[in-house]
């Protein structure tokens, strides 16, 4: 996969914080610990956030790609 | 499968106790028992919860992967 | 197939009785009489629910996997 | 494809009377004249019902797949 | 392809007028003048009616698909 | 391809005027610039209609071919 | 994949802005700085609108193709 695809900016952001809008509306935000080509991802120490406030937290939270609308990066 | 894909953390948790949210928003929580790389698993003595109240028990669910929205493993 | 897989624990049951839930909320419970990788399946001596009444009793009923969200196996 | 599969229980109805459940809570009941592996289908002499009323009535139709729910076979 | 398939039956009708609905329960009517194996379509002199009313008329239209409920074909 | 496919009908109205109706109902009118077998396209001097009137123009857009409805072609 | 297809105009619009339209018809603006055939896409000091407001402001935001309605290219 060449390194320009847009799916390798996520990569590059392994062990940082990311956020991840979901269809539902529902933002996730944690340590990227792991990512594939499908955009699912998995999330450390990660807070659920509706309206801009937490609403559960999660030691680790698998991700499923087809329902992310997008990815807050950096 | 490469061992930091997604999917594997979800594997590592076999025999322990998961959540599993769905697109209709009902969590379900039980011990995982089986799972695919489409995310279809199987949880033993599991429940079914809507806005955190347990709705209904069962022995052994099969939940269809592609409406998972998100897993907490940990 | 591997006999791990989650599809696997559907196939044991057949000729038992399962309850399938649909995407738009319905449940059908039956004795499984086919069932394939998609988890498309039959069901006999059916009947459909609704909030847990009784809405129709069927013969025989094919259900399409792509709309199940999870199914009741024991 | 094996005689086990579901889609052959749909199959084994042609000439014979089927009801078909649309996404759109649509019922179609009518002879069952063709049929394929994606469960598209055609129906003859045709009645399509919302609310257990007849709204219409149809020589021919033909029903795509993937908008079906479930094949009241018999 | 063989012609028992239901697709075969719209490319029965090519030239005739044929009634197409839509997922956003708009109907199409007009005259066939192509179709594929997706069940993409073209219609000439074809209007678009909404609750038995007609709303637009269109020289020629072409449908999607993957949006299709059902075909009136005859 | 073959000259007989629908897809055909589309690319034959290169630099012409086409209207296209998304699945939210909005439609964009606009001269035809590229188009692919996914029906995803380019309009050129585009604008954005809801009701019949218009609410944005466009230099260039593009329109992703799963959110089309139906094209009015001529 | 030729220059003609309609993902090339996207292509040469790589570091200007571009604004993209979501199926939650929430719209990002911002320079495009990757994209793939998919329409994945990452946007460089990106807003995201709603109703014409600033409702957010991204470093780095990686939005998924299959959600995207459209895209204004120039």
């Amino acid at each position: 996969m060449s390194e320009k695809m847009p799916i390798k900016a996520l990569e590059q952001q392994l062990n940082e914080v990311i956020s991840v809008k979901l269809k539902d509306q529902r933002i996730f935000r944690g340590h990227l610990t792991r990512c594939d080509m499908y955009m699912n991802l998995t999330l450390a120490d990660a807070e659920e956030l509706e309206d801009d406030e937490t609403r559960a937290k999660y030691g680790q939270v698998l991700i499923r790609g087809n329902n992310i609308l997008w990815i807050h990066i950096t």
